[in-house]
């Protein structure tokens, strides 16, 4: 009636160890010309036509018709309002994980989010400012997959980070709200919200219409409409990632009780049938027992289906010689979430290098780090952990250079300046330097310079 | 016979210029589907074929034959035995050069490259890890447009944020090697180089072969199929910014030498016609005198067809009402470089919000900033500085959020988890939360949970 799960059991000890690894780690996301092509269509009437064109979009994939986009903005009063109508116990958790996230990015920006400069011994001056960005809008996902918590992750650093106007944009399929996802904005400091969604919303908020201002980045999750509709407008606006399927990769020694471990996984692998959990471990015995708790918890779960789906195809438990070599095979998936669950997490967390966020010790689910531990949600995914970051402080945040060069250093850096200039055959730009020192030499011809 | 440079004059007083000023922004790069597809027949070939695919490429491109990819590569003795060639003064140049950019860039590490941490009051270690890249490729064009400066410029930086190996990969067309290129890279601790470029060496970058290592992130200008091929390796390695035309936009108060800023509008138009060189002031007076200059100096420089085409085509003398309208037009501009050519740089600082590199004050011309100031000269484009950032430390390290939660920390935190989790219909969330409190309460089941 309930058949074992049929996860993956590889050992590192296996010859054929290394084509089971990669067949793991393997994963495409499969481009789809057809949404592809009607994005491209969307994006380029919304920018055409803005108002009109989100509004009939807007009827046509969330049935919903209103009678122009400003009707379809939600005011600051009506997202405090789905606040103060919260369960108390609820809006209790919101606020709650709210502080914690807020307090959290705020050491983030003291970290690393302030302008520096110094003088050096010629009296140049040089550093960098750092400024928030002007507006930004977060993308919410609507319907079934309505996730608050998103809300915070993406609004709060950007509040932290001093952003001027924060704009949600939300679809809200047959007009039916999610109260929490309202309630969300409202702790988090959004300054307008509007209930579009898909494509649309992305080319309103990109190219800005009438009603519906435009932003300077937009982040936040989406399906694949919303995912390539923000490719696209990459470089008009700024991105955060484009998010593949969610993953953890648990590091385990055996101490942590199994039952633990095996929703940990299921943690995970509930998000999509996509979704990653694997396990390493070098006890044997251990992986047996996470792999009876696996059998024995997952009938009592309401997304079982989900879970056994995404267990069967890309879960795995691993054999591992050593702690060691499992520190070294999670460097090399690189992981999003990965748990240290030992009973010493700071002697593997210095072998580390790389994953989104790393949770140290047994009582560290990745589930409370999904909600309120403070850092954020948002982390590469598929290995991108490799060279990219969660969302921070810093995401909505920029620098500009700052260089202030005295006459004593103009006459110093001049000469280098120049040299190398020739040397490049940019000669306005040598002459540029010459200008400016006490004598100005004779114009050189450069070498590649067609004179 | 050298008739007046027929650049754009406006006056923000005028009715017409706000759709003067829009058509001054105007600039879209035009997509080559034919570019594009030959793209990524190159990068499909490259993965598939690895060094056979390189080698057949750089062929028929660079018209190098060599037995193979190795031969291809430059060694360490021969990058220095560049270096050791070079005229004493130019050599002296570089390496001055080099150590001022990486003395900026190590006080940028220490301003935003550390590692940090805290505890809060339930014993819950948060914070966050900074970590180089293991390994990052280089692109550095070859030909005419050599630039040794960029390679000083991606380099340097990674080498401060810690990056195990930096690999440069440089065209060598008929296999003609640049020297001040090769010693560029000797000065700034790049640790492999192979003479192959376009496409066909982002692929070998992105994906690996047998002799090339596969990379982390790509950096590095490039022409239209580099530029292509580093956004469809995208993902599966990061990349810099896909730069566009390089942009200059003046602030000027009357009070530098009228020549000194046409040289200094020249040096961003000799680029390339497609260049922007911008002034604004609110002295007429100036505009003229900069005008006569323009006039009087363009004959004199070798690149003076291009210097005129990108100024005719793109450049503008812009009147402004007050020096303060004038911050307020570049912050709508967010110009690649901005020179505050005034008596009282400090006070106009303040006002510019969005720029890649600020330039402040008479002598503290743009060329010294592109090679020896200090501060990186790649830098955002295309009004992108709204919302990124120059090429920096921080583009060579990446983050890992740390999280310890303690047993009273679970018991603090389980409930919030939980509540949010059953809220947005993720029980094994709420249940990997509920398992680590002292008492675990029996599981609810979510109003959105299929049972």
């Amino acid at each position: 009636m309930n058949p074992p799960v049929a996860i993956r059991r590889l050992s590192t000890a296996a010859a054929d160890f290394e084509a089971a690894f990669a067949e793991l780690q393997h994963w495409s996301e499969a481009t789809d010309q057809a949404i592809e092509e009607r994005v491209a269509t969307i994006l380029a009437d919304v920018a055409a036509r803005g108002d009109a064109a989100v509004l009939e979009y807007t009827r046509r994939f969330d049935a919903l018709d209103a009678p122009s986009v400003a009707a379809l903005e939600i005011g600051p009063q009506a997202l405090q309002a789905a606040l103060d109508g919260l369960p108390a116990v609820q809006r209790a958790a919101l606020e709650s994980a709210a502080a914690r996230v807020r307090r959290y990015h705020e050491r983030q920006r003291e970290a690393c989010g302030r302008s520096w400069q110094y003088r050096d011994e010629d009296g140049t001056l040089l550093g960098q400012k750092v400024t928030p960005l002007d507006r930004v809008g977060i993308y919410v996902p609507g319907g079934k997959a309505a996730y608050p918590s998103s809300v915070l992750m993406n609004a709060i650093p950007a509040q932290v980070a001093g952003v001027g106007e924060i704009v949600m944009v939300v679809p809200t399929p047959r007009g039916e709200r999610n109260a929490l996802v309202l309630a969300a904005a409202a702790v988090a400091g959004v300054h307008r919200a509007f209930t579009i969604g898909g494509a649309q919303a992305v080319g309103a908020l990109a190219h800005g219409t009438a009603t519906v201002p435009a932003v300077d980045k937009i982040t936040g999750p989406g399906n694949a409409y919303v995912a390539s509709a923000k490719r696209r407008v990459f470089g008009r606006v700024g991105i955060d990632m484009i998010a593949g399927p969610s993953e953890i990769l648990v590091l385990a020694d055996g101490s942590t009780p199994a039952d633990w471990v095996a929703m940990d996984l299921f943690s995970q692998a509930e998000h999509d049938e996509l979704a990653q959990s694997i396990l390493l471990c070098p006890d044997a015995a251990y992986l047996d027992a996470v792999a009876a708790a696996i059998d024995r918890l997952l009938p009592m779960l309401p997304r079982r289906d989900v879970i056994r789906a995404s267990l069967e195809g890309r879960g795995a438990l691993v054999h591992t010689r050593s702690m060691e070599e499992a520190c070294a095979i999670s460097n090399r998936i690189a992981p999003e979430h990965l748990e240290v669950s030992s009973a010493e997490p700071q002697r593997w967390e210095p072998l580390l290098r790389h994953a989104g966020a790393i949770f140290l010790g047994a009582y560290t689910s990745e589930s409370l780090g999904d909600y309120c531990a403070g850092p954020n949600h948002v982390l590469p995914t598929s290995g991108t952990a490799r060279f990219s970051s969660p969302l921070g402080v810093y995401d909505f945040q920029k620098r500009s250079s700052l260089i202030e060069v005295s006459a004593a250093g103009a006459a110093t850096l001049g000469p280098i300046a120049a040299e190398l200039a020739y040397g490049e055959g940019l000669q306005a730009h040598a002459r540029a330097a010459e200008l400016r020192l006490p004598a100005v030499p004779p114009a050189r011809v450069s070498p590649t310079g067609a004179a």
